[in-house]
């Protein structure tokens, strides 16, 4: 009996022979996620129910010295579930459980493979949300937004999952369970539930979650207006700051993703307009207009050409789903696109923007932008046939280009999105070899055997000589 | 030459022998912070002004084997700082530049010596602030607020000081110069950032930081009431939350607090009230005042016997006064007090603070409250005289009930003071021995040879058998 053999066998002693997947065909689900432009196989695919279950099959991946990585709705843009060494997908959908509510303390605990958006729909009717909302929030797990320490669209008045989320429990690499964090805001000693967010799945798999619920906001007044300039719109945005109001959201499309929904949807926008911003305010109803009159004001200060304002819930609806929908329309432009993710501070928007249009017309790509202006994160829609090799390898150059001038005005690789394996090769843009060794050497604390989603995040000798880096 | 002479030899050429203290009478000046009741001398005090010079003082202490710790303005109030090993102190008073204002980006880059309200000085005439507001503001440092990752009055609605730290310049315990975080609020890969705030000293020293700036609130709303009874004004707060409203700060004060204020300074509260909620609000003027209306209309729900409203700042500042002049006024009932630092979940204070009030006659040792009610981050004041033995014997019994009241109902044992020495032995109360093994190997991990600030934070094997824990 070959090795992998007996640890399937092992592994079907702990969770039944029905939840191991070895068969080819099937497998092939799991060869990606949502950035689709990268593929690995997994050896197998494990479907556990529970910590202690996990617990075992962590113990045998190590006792068989095979790699195992946590798998979650599958949505990541950057590949960080990629079994890109083999081994074991320890998929999490079956922990899916929300095991406590409660309202008066404002929070609850959920098993890793709850899907983001059914928390929310479990508590609404009390009043109540889970706030960080990812584009894929119908499909994307609390495990996941974890590992990625995903934001969304209200990211500027709500921040990330980390500040969201109270307590963890975790499997380390090594199969212990420990518990991190607290059910109170505060933790004493070290926050190892803030370094366990966010490290992509390379520090051990989380296998429950205390999280914040927050109040639903009594109201919401969401403007959407259009601008000539993207200049304009970006100066609304900074005089919106500025101003001391912190909208919930405050989204931006420059002129590629109008002309892309004018033609999927015909929402009536004009096709020289460069920006489109949605800006969102949300909390208790009182005085809540008189705030939205000073945005209008200032809207039309940045010489907005028109402000459609919504009346009432069906309104804001339509208004959030141009923004909504801009994912969909981008199959009309292109057969494949890439969702980059870069920050930068947001003074330098405008410059940035004029880079990412200059990188575009260097290649020969389109870029259509679609961006949470208020957080300075930008997301560039690379545009192309994945099917060209040539445009493959200009694609390439694009989004080492994009995120070099993210790097170089002070700003960083990723907001949301994770480095996975897309980003690996740029870490050096913005970390020292010495940042990096450190960050390693935590790794190697939580992950000694390096068997826990490993060739992740950290750049090889190769990243260097690409970016030109190499001493 | 001894050993000792010989660094401290080697010290002086690095910044001079004028920055190097090792006359006893000066150095008891450096031989406790605000927590009074725990004293370690170190063995000399050195006063460096850059990076590079704490890098090399830093390979000196390594290359003697020395004790090594920060020390900022020396307001800590759990002993953090303190060598209690012996060893160096490094004074970080002469790194207090502020080296970069960047209002269009909201940041600024400060050295970590920087006292805490100096820093919002620099920026108020242009209408911005640093949020984190601990007690000790006009004396504490930017530094030792990151080393504690404290917190303040205003932290309901604003956080504590990891969410307005963006990045991090950090001498590691083995001299390397490194940097976590970046200038903008994401941050790729492992949140280093995070964890080395909060860590008490142990993963090394800060000696830069950029910070965020927020713009300043346009308006305050401001209302201090009196209630017959804590129960009363308990809900009251529970009733503002669930409203979905987030007032910047929730204060509340007790029975034995309103008599030391009016010992002291006559502000006519009525000596038989329980309790005094002060509530304020802030932000743009636009619709401060319906909120401002909503509130007071909860507080009357709640059986409010007076509601005191600022009409204006003057009237602000003297709302506050009674809370800012509350730890002034325990020198009239007690010649010593600590300042206990317990967390709950909202819905468990009036629980709990019941529990608090058995405990001091079950001692016989007053106790006042003064209190951050809407995060539940209780300060339960312990109010005896330090050179009864009888007392100080009684007040550990104290502490050790109060904290481990905390932790029954899920909460935890500091909010915002750290751990230190005060409350190494508590650990055991809210962390396995697994969860603390796995900080420990993460603290090794940045300060293998254990010299950078030994004897914090961990508990002893002593402090199980204390706790009833030992197996």
């Amino acid at each position: 009996m070959s090795d992998d053999k007996q640890l399937i066998n092992e592994l079907a002693d702990v969770v039944g022979a029905q939840n191991v997947i070895t068969d080819p065909t099937a497998l092939s689900v799991y060869e990606c996620d949502g950035a689709t432009l990268f593929k690995a196989l997994p050896d197998m695919v494990v479907f556990p129910e529970n910590a202690q279950q996990i617990s075992a099959i962590v113990k045998l991946a190590n006792k068989h010295q095979t790699p195992f990585i946590a798998r979650g709705g599958g949505t990541g843009l950057s590949g960080g579930m990629l079994p890109v060494r083999g081994g074991m997908l320890i998929a999490l959908n079956r922990l899916d459980r929300i095991l406590e509510i409660d309202l008066k303390n404002q929070r609850a605990v959920v098993e890793p493979g709850v899907v983001n958006l059914l928390l929310t729909h479990a508590v609404q009717d009390d009043g109540y949300y889970y706030a960080p909302d990812p584009s894929s929030q119908k499909a994307c797990t609390i495990g996941g937004n974890i590992a990625e320490n995903s934001g969304g669209p209200h990211t500027l008045k709500y921040g990330v999952t980390t500040d969201h989320i109270l307590a963890l429990e975790v499997v380390l690499p090594n199969g212990e369970i420990v518990e991190f964090g607290g059910a109170v805001e505060e933790t004493p000693g070290y926050d190892l539930r803030g370094v366990m967010i966010g490290s992509e799945g390379t520090f051990g798999i989380v296998t429950k979650a205390t999280v914040r619920l927050l109040r639903s906001p009594q109201t919401y007044q969401t403007t959407l207006s259009i601008f000539e300039t993207m200049d304009d719109a970006s100066n609304a945005v900074s005089s919106i700051i500025a101003a001391g109001i912190i909208p919930a959201a405050l989204e931006m499309m420059d002129q590629l993703v109008i002309k892309a929904l004018e033609d999927g949807f015909h929402y009536g926008f004009p096709l020289d307009a460069e920006a489109i911003l949605i800006v969102e305010l949300d909390g208790i109803e009182a005085g809540m207009q008189d705030q939205a009159q000073r945005i209008i004001s200032i809207l039309n200060e940045h010489n907005a050409r028109e402000v459609r304002y919504a009346k009432d819930d069906a309104d804001r609806e339509n208004l959030w789903k141009a923004r909504k929908s801009a994912f969909g329309a981008f199959g009309r432009l292109a057969p494949s696109y890439i969702t980059q993710d870069g920050v930068v501070p947001r003074t330098q928007l405008p410059k940035v923007l004029r880079q990412v249009a200059a990188i575009s017309r260097k290649y020969d790509i389109p870029i259509a932008n679609v961006f949470h202006a208020g957080d300075g994160n930008i997301h560039p829609i690379v545009l192309f046939d994945e099917r060209d090799p040539d445009q493959c390898e200009r694609v390439e150059m694009v989004n080492e280009e994009i995120l070099t001038a993210c790097a170089e005005v002070g700003g960083t690789i990723t907001g949301e999105h994770g480095i996975g394996v897309e980003k690996m090769d740029y870490m050096p843009l913005i970390f020292s070899p010495e940042d990096l060794k450190v960050m390693a050497s935590v790794r190697d604390i939580f992950n000694p055997t390096g068997l826990c989603n490993p060739g992740k995040i950290f750049p090889t000798p190769e990243s260097y000589i690409k970016l030109g880096l190499a001493s």
